[in-house]
């Protein structure tokens, strides 16, 4: 395979090496295996149609309807060709048999994609490596001077890992079925197969049951799916070949459990459904029987509900408080010689396993539910990182990698991009080890998140995880990366996602105005400190920590969690260090600092007039002020003249104002600036 | 009522005559028959909650429930407060009594909104009248300093004609279910109370029958809606105080009736779906008993379908070929003394109206259902005009304007916010007379839309026409109407609808770039030749009429009916020209032309790299060179000097490039800046 790969890198080549827009790059997001470019293209115009040979099946059928209303709405063409026969057809594609019928982690993905001038063939093993071809096919047509077309081109593909999921947490802010189903659009565009639904947390029980309907009764506001929609979402996952894997958290983080019904709880009761978030002392009793007569009851009913073979339990987090002060929990632990609340766990663990087994199911959980009498057969979900997983791989325990995907931590693509499953610990282990890790799921906890912005939470960065869980190990150019990712951005917008659109209207809402270009100026350049750095700032600042009732309407809420475009500034200015930058890069930093030092007097008016925006009033004059030193600095540097004394100094710490939170926003183009004034002190 | 209207007019003393964002302005449209200003303001945060007293039912609480969560999408307050107590709600809702059970014509919309600092009561004579004032509560919510609030006000209004509708045709280009349903949310927004369902027309019928099932089957390409579809969208409508009228267009405009049913045309046959748009031969065999055996079965189901009283049969437009080609028809002419087409439509809409009238249902028809034996009840839809109308009246027979009020002709909002009704002809008529004139219903006709354009179509312009439909007679100030239009359009944004998202996405497809400063630049002051010149461009230009195939990709798809950058423009130069204009809007002015000039160069590698763009090319340049023109004239007039002789004259006839459609587009600043040259010429 490694012929293959050269040709990947060769693909590469092609790419400019500043971030920028550029016809040479091969916007496929993620990257296939190999991919090798032919002259000449295939028009793409009106008269575009498919058929099938092969294994024929409905799903395929309405894999290419619904390929050809993406490409319908990505090109405005109105498509009048139909499915018909193989001779004519400009795409043909060609599976050689069914896939399974509930399908399997590993089962093939594969694909070889031919495009020639006459058309293009798409053959897999099974309808899913079809279904992935399918979105590489979209992502390949380009415009041209003369129309629609896509390259010739032969691409060889397959996926690196078996298990590349994405996990929404709809318990802590509700997410109705429309969020899901757009989710998973975007999650067949760029190839992901497993959708983990966060169904159960302290501040609710998201799903309907049957058996214990109390628990969505008391334990939901009323916002719940109802097993009718979960077929619903299993079905809509299953056409685009994504497994659904519910997930419900035990023996903490599960009070809404406890408010229909308080004989579960390991305290007196009575509980009510949690609006703050973070770790609580409520937890399932473990040491009862009838604890465990009602999870059986509840996993079986689940279990039948989820076709999956997999199934989450959670077991994350315990704090062990409730345990602590229950008397009879304790006797308990002395009558069964169990030491502390860790084995207390455990045994609670080894009860759910054995049920969960019963039920025909494989069980997942994050890291604690691993000890040392747990069958091997169990995935460990690692939340705490590469050491926790390779240890557990060591010990023949399967593993996902989590830790490093978090996306609602505000942390950059590039961060996520890097972060390889098979690196540090994990990269000492052996071949067999090394494939005890299946892959890794990105997680889109929603404390801070509504309908309107998740999406913008989750994409596109999302979409550099799934390149990293699917292209070859050694697909790492960052800035190649955010070129294909602001592409893949564009293209998901014509699926519904909305984390583009949401953006103009909730600026509109800060200013209640149209004229958003000062606030918008500010807003592309501002973003949150990462991992738990807003909610710090929020209890530092309110002396309160977040709320599921809090109004999420802010200047930190409207912002996306990366600033793209302190993102392309702070490549040019490597450049502009590194004595590469071209004289337009040169000409457009000056223009972008000029405006942002200038932003501020026009702004301030707008934040005087909002009360949502008096808390943006110093992080537009940290952002002026950051501008101007940079302005200085990329003076000094043209110049090459040397500042005064203490100048360079001066400035740093006028700047070191922007890597502070304000209004729970820090200036991102903040450390760009400070490479620049550091390299002008150093003249 | 005097003493109320003159209420009104002292609010709007309160704008800036320029159109411009001013706080001062009362963001209410359609504008109330009275509005009166008390001292102080009522909060609105996340504890707003509302009251029902008086009479009380499911669809009040869910207007309540929905108009909650548009506030909280509006605001982006997470909205605690629940429907509560009368004595702590921050809005209390009073109905008298409950309203039809089949919404009426001319059914009490009216109500009285007080508000004071402590809280808000909405009181009406039944549901109607408390929907209505829900949306002016909603308009009235404000972004200041301190928060969210409602100015403390007293308003009484009514609507000014009780028949306020939208029609929307979903025959030419299909319109699915959620584009019905996101565009009654903004009727109920804007107090219209009728959608117009044209469910039929030579490219597609879109209802299902369970009588004729052949009819959909063979005559609609799959999309049309089920009768479940058709009960929920009614549902939806009622919900929302909007009567929901089905159109049948006959005895013309029905060939897609033909294909399954071709016993009923006048020709042999067989037909097939219409891809062309315009008028066509096929028509009703008006001479056969089998013709009205088979109407009266087909209108009594959809009688049966759609409670609403009123039952549209269309009637426009038979050019009468099919008749004078068929010796059978000839014969019964002659045989009965029919002696023209005209004639032998009568007949027909006779027939039509007696079955329609067996159903229990009133006819509605275009003008041409006009004829000397139909009875009085009928109601006539005027596209002809207000001579039309105003003769109907006269003849006693009831009547809507439609004329003036057709949306697919890419007319200004102003053009249609001043098509009075009671105008010309009609404004001669008596009381009695004048009551006849019903109100007036929009037109979209879907020619040229498809379901991600359609919405920019209509809105925000249909708020002006709503306006005009339900404020008093004297409301015409256009700016005002500008100004308040552009703040309804952004607040129809949190209802679902696309009129302004789906272009920077239509944009960024044009370029294949999030890069469409440029583009944008261009977009937003140019658009299509007002009525039907764009299809008279496209035929001149390419040989062939539009059709239902065509691509709709084009930058004449992208951009907005109305350059609303052109209109404030425009308003500048009227300012300057009367002398009136401060120093920012000149500079401001200064600022867009000097944009408009410099903005070719930018453009022109990204138009020559799309094919889709090619046309735009000298529309670009034409921009170019009007702004340029505009710049000098405006130095000319700043300094007082005089231009050289020929000047303007030259200038002028150069402006004149963009007043011609280029790519059927219009350059929108070209009036303006030919007013600024003659002016300086003038000198």
């Amino acid at each position: 395979m490694r012929n293959l790969l050269l040709s990947v890198i060769a693909a590469l080549m092609f790419m400019p090496f500043a971030f920028s827009q550029n016809q040479n790059v091969p916007n496929l997001m993620p990257l296939p295996k190999s991919i090798q470019y032919q002259s000449g293209q295939l028009t793409i115009d009106s008269s575009f149609s498919t058929a099938i040979t092969g294994h024929n099946e409905e799903r395929l059928q309405r894999a290419l309807a619904r390929m050809t209303t993406t490409l319908g709405r990505q090109t405005g063409l109105t498509i009048n060709g139909k499915s018909g026969d193989a001779a004519n057809a400009t795409l043909v594609i060609h599976a050689d048999q069914a896939s399974e019928e509930v399908q399997k982690v590993g089962e093939d993905e594969s694909y070889d994609l031919t495009v020639t001038a006459k058309g293009a063939n798409l053959k897999a093993a099974n309808p899913l490596g079809i279904l992935r071809g399918l979105q590489t096919f979209l992502q390949l047509v380009e415009l041209t001077p003369k129309g629609y077309a896509v390259p010739a081109v032969t691409i060889k593909d397959e996926p690196r890992f078996p298990w590349r999921g994405l996990m929404i947490d709809v318990s802590r802010h509700w997410q109705p079925i429309e969020v899901i189903k757009r989710n998973l659009d975007g999650m067949e565009a760029v190839k992901l197969n497993t959708f983990h639904w966060h169904l159960s947390d302290n501040q609710g029980v998201r799903v309907e049951s049957k058996k214990f309907p109390k628990l969505q009764e008391m334990g939901s506001d009323g916002h719940f799916f109802s097993q009718e929609e979960v077929k619903d979402v299993i079905a809509y996952g299953r056409d685009r070949g994504i497994r659904v894997i519910p997930e419900f958290d035990w023996p903490g983080h599960s009070t809404a459990f406890f408010v229909g019904h308080p004989e579960l709880a390991s305290g007196s009761g009575p509980y009510s459904i949690e609006r703050e978030f973070g770790i609580f002392d409520p937890a399932l009793d473990p040491t009862k029987e009838s604890t465990y007569k009602f999870l059986d009851a509840f996993i079986g009913e689940m279990a039948a509900l989820f076709p999956d073979p997999y199934f989450h339990i959670g077991g994350d987090e315990v704090n062990g408080k409730e345990w602590d002060r229950n008397p009879k929990i304790q006797e308990y632990m002395k009558a069964h010689g169990i030491k502390n609340n860790d084995e207390l766990q455990a045994t609670f663990t080894k009860r759910v396993q054995e049920i969960v087994a019963k039920h025909h199911k494989t069980m997942v959980g994050w890291d604690e539910i691993l000890s040392p009498e747990i069958p091997k057969s169990i995935v460990i979900q690692s939340w705490r990182g590469p050491v926790s997983l390779a240890a557990a791989a060591k010990q023949g325990y399967k593993g996902l990698l989590s830790f490093g995907f978090y996306l609602d931590l505000f942390q950059p693509a590039s961060f996520h991009y890097l972060n390889e499953p098979i690196s540090g610990k994990a990269a000492e282990l052996n071949d067999e080890e090394k494939k005890m890790i299946l892959g890794g799921e990105a997680c889109m906890w929603s404390e801070l998140v509504t309908p309107d912005t998740i999406d913008s939470r989750i994409w596109p960065r999302m979409a550099a995880i799934a390149e990293r869980l699917w292209s070859p190990q050694n697909t790492r150019d960052v800035r190649s990366m955010y070129t294909r990712m602001e592409a893949e951005s564009m293209r998901l917008e014509w699926l519904g996602l909305k984390h583009r659109s949401y953006y103009q209207p909730a600026l509109e809402r800060l200013v209640e105005s149209n004229d958003i270009a000062a606030i918008k100026t500010l807003a592309d350049v501002v973003s949150a400190p990462q991992e738990y750095g807003r909610e710090g700032v929020h209890v530092a600042q309110t002396g309160h920590v977040y709320r599921s009732t809090e109004s999420y309407n802010r200047l930190v809420d409207a912002t996306k969690p990366e600033s793209i475009t302190a993102v392309e500034f702070g490549f040019m200015v490597d450049d502009l260090l590194a004595k590469k930058a071209t004289p337009a890069e040169i000409e457009k930093m000056k223009t972008m600092l000029t405006a942002w030092r200038d932003n501020d007097p026009k702004l301030q008016p707008q934040l005087q007039a909002s009360f949502l925006l008096k808390e943006a009033v110093p992080l537009s004059q940290t952002l002026s002020a950051t501008a101007n030193s940079g302005l200085m600095a990329l003076e000094y540097l043209q110049n090459g003249s040397k500042p005064a004394p203490g100048w360079a100094s001066q400035q740093m710490a006028a700047i070191d104002a922007g890597k502070k939170a304000q209004g729970e926003l820090l200036v991102a183009i903040a450390p760009a600036v400070q490479k620049l004034v550091k390299a002008a002190g150093a003249q």
